[in-house]
């Protein structure tokens, strides 16, 4: 098993490679939760993520031998830039197997850091075995996401810069995907001061930890989607299992409108961009999951590679959730003025009219009535019930369709 | 005039209570730009921005009498959080006029901290008439939001951390509104090494510096929409104004699309939320309006208090422009299996359909033809020309709506 002499090996090795990640504390969350709130920012890496430090402790711990061969990955995501990003500044060649269907965007970022990208298999499964299939045949060192012990002291040089940024943490709140990192982190913290809680968070649609923890072995979970794609890992390590049967607190679970929610309060609250697993160990702690209660706590925000396309829409299905946009559909006489009507209503409150449609033949809408479907910007739920209390009082029958 | 001496004084009674923000290295944006790229996170900020620094240095050089009397401020923005919540921390009354227009999560925000908020005015310049009232009445003590000597030393505490976190700077870029962030920075930096290069960057919708200097005094200029509503500032402070002649070497312009890009690059590549204020450095760095090559840059990340709807609307617009969405018209022949063929089409070069309508009667549509407006999530300008293409190749017609 990893140890701290590892851990602090690793960091002396990567020194200046690495980026210390702020730790600001964050009024508006520990008011929220009722703690003392400081968030890890790793989304603030190089690439995105933590990974490139187990990655790099890797690469680094390469003989000569195995330096001229190269690694190989197998990676949608923040383990294979983290691998082609370290690799290539070090002067070793990388290849990293991906499967086809990743996000053009992941693969350019792999290639733009240096590696040679091969597209292979419907899925992470398929591309692990064709990067399997290359080491063997071309020789290499293969770098595992997580179940490796380099990789994993690696990872834990973010416990030994949690204890120097804030010396007295009470609570750890870290993402497990594979286990990698918070393997590491809690053996950085439980070998200093084993009083810190070191609480584990997976999504509920991939708990392959608990699955693991409940089998006493890596088990494999059912595929599942979900937005936190940087945890779903559907079988727990081999190397990672017994460090967390050995210092991992507690696991709990968060499900996607958790995490979506935890995703848009960082952005809105903290100005900062988390992907889905960045913004678990949040979620666990805003939804009570922690029973956490006037501690000084640790929030890992472990990556920020997130779709922008995706940002927008937990952005506008945020906005409904909240009352800042509404969609409604009113019943207005058909005939005309009625549309001049409703529109001078809306302005009248002050509502921001995003889009409007008017459907005269479909919809069950009383004979002599027409269907005005409108999107509006508005200030909360308050401000729904002022607009909807003044159509009301028109004699206009409105029904909510959202929000 | 203010001088380091005032500087350091300030970060002297700031100490510990405000965060000394990260100054992490960008690999993209240095490749981007040709320089060796550092930003400033003052969106971090407790408030989201840097104002709370000189807010702080104000309201801590009260003495006993100013403090039981209390301080007033007319902002509609991140001002109004600053003095909000250090006036509150510190146990002193606050009172913001706020203009009526101002968003209700920036007026929340600010009652949020503790002030009370007196909604006046339809614009800045009536809410500061207010302020200016009720401070007479009340005899209170006015904080202004840049043209004020303790408020300029508190912002220039941003330079001396500058200084600390990287000695070898060349350049420094920094957004201008009134001008109190970049007469402080520039001051903390040229009378430290007069070498660097201090570039301050305005909105082309608002040049009340420039004009400012081409004048020798502050003048009015017409009012703007903007984006970067941070440094929509229409006349230059009297005290900000012989800082800038004396200390800033160059003052460079960006205009709305260049602004939104920037955001949408903080966004998108460094993990960030900026609002356009936030971003304006970086859009002139990477715009090639600095003219900067092969330096050390330091650029301001001065605030992330950006509305999220105005951030979704960034992503999709920004989203077109890169080729990632897009809305084409796509003329079929107008029998049954035509919308069919056309679906079967774009999924076969898998593209992610959005929206999709089909209008019979509008348009100019060939008699036998009906249009089909389809917006599609795409992965680039190759990627739209491809399916363009192949739809050419079945002999329909393809105009470009947009992207």
């Amino acid at each position: 098993m990893v140890t701290i002499a590892d851990i602090e090996a690793a960091r002396a090795r990567a020194m200046g490679a690495v980026f210390v990640s702020p730790f600001p504390h964050s009024e508006t969350i520990s008011k929220l939760s009722g703690n003392k709130v400081f968030f890890k920012l790793e989304n603030l890496q190089m690439t995105g993520s933590f990974k490139e430090r187990g990655a790099l402790n890797k690469i680094l711990s390469l003989d000569d031998s195995e330096r001229r061969r190269g690694v190989i990955a197998a990676s949608a995501g923040n383990h294979a830039q983290g691998v082609a990003y370290h690799a290539t500044r070090n002067g070793v060649a990388a290849t990293i197997v991906m499967p086809i269907a990743t996000p053009l965007i992941k693969v350019m970022s792999t290639k733009n850091y240096g590696a040679t990208v091969v597209l292979h298999g419907v899925n992470y499964d398929e591309a692990y075995e064709e990067a399997q299939r290359i080491r063997a045949a071309e020789d290499r060192v293969f770098v595992h996401a997580f179940d490796d012990d380099l990789v994993i002291a690696g990872q834990g040089t973010v416990g030994l810069e949690l204890l120097e940024q804030n010396p007295y943490l009470d609570a750890v709140i870290v993402p497990i995907g594979g286990g990698g990192l918070i393997s590491g982190i809690a053996t950085a913290l439980k070998e200093t001061n084993p009083k810190i809680k070191v609480i584990g968070v997976q999504t509920t649609a991939l708990p392959s930890m608990r699955a693991a923890l409940a089998a006493g072995a890596p088990v494999l979970v059912p595929a599942a989607k979900t937005i936190a794609d940087g945890i779903a890992v559907r079988r727990a390590g081999e190397r990672t299992l017994p460090m967390v049967q050995r210092y991992v607190d507690e696991i709990v679970h968060v499900d996607e409108e958790e995490i979506a929610a935890a995703i848009l309060l960082l952005l809105e609250r903290e100005k900062t961009v988390a992907e889905g697993a960045g913004a678990a160990a949040l979620a666990a702690l805003v939804q009570g999951k922690t029973g956490l209660r006037g501690k000084k706590v640790g929030v890992l925000v472990c990556g920020g590679n997130i779709d922008v396309t995706l940002l927008s829409r937990i952005i506008e299905r945020g906005l409904v959730k909240d009352g800042r946009m509404v969609r409604m559909r009113v019943h207005v006489p058909d005939h005309p003025g009625s549309l001049h009507r409703l529109t001078g209503l809306i302005a009248h409150h002050r509502a921001n009219i995003l889009s409007i449609e008017h459907d005269r033949s479909f919809g069950k809408v009383a004979l002599g009535d027409t269907a005005v479907d409108c999107t509006l910007e508005t200030r909360g739920r308050e401000h729904i019930a002022e607009i909807k209390a003044a159509l009301a009082a028109t004699g206009w029958t409105v029904d909510a369709l959202e929000g």
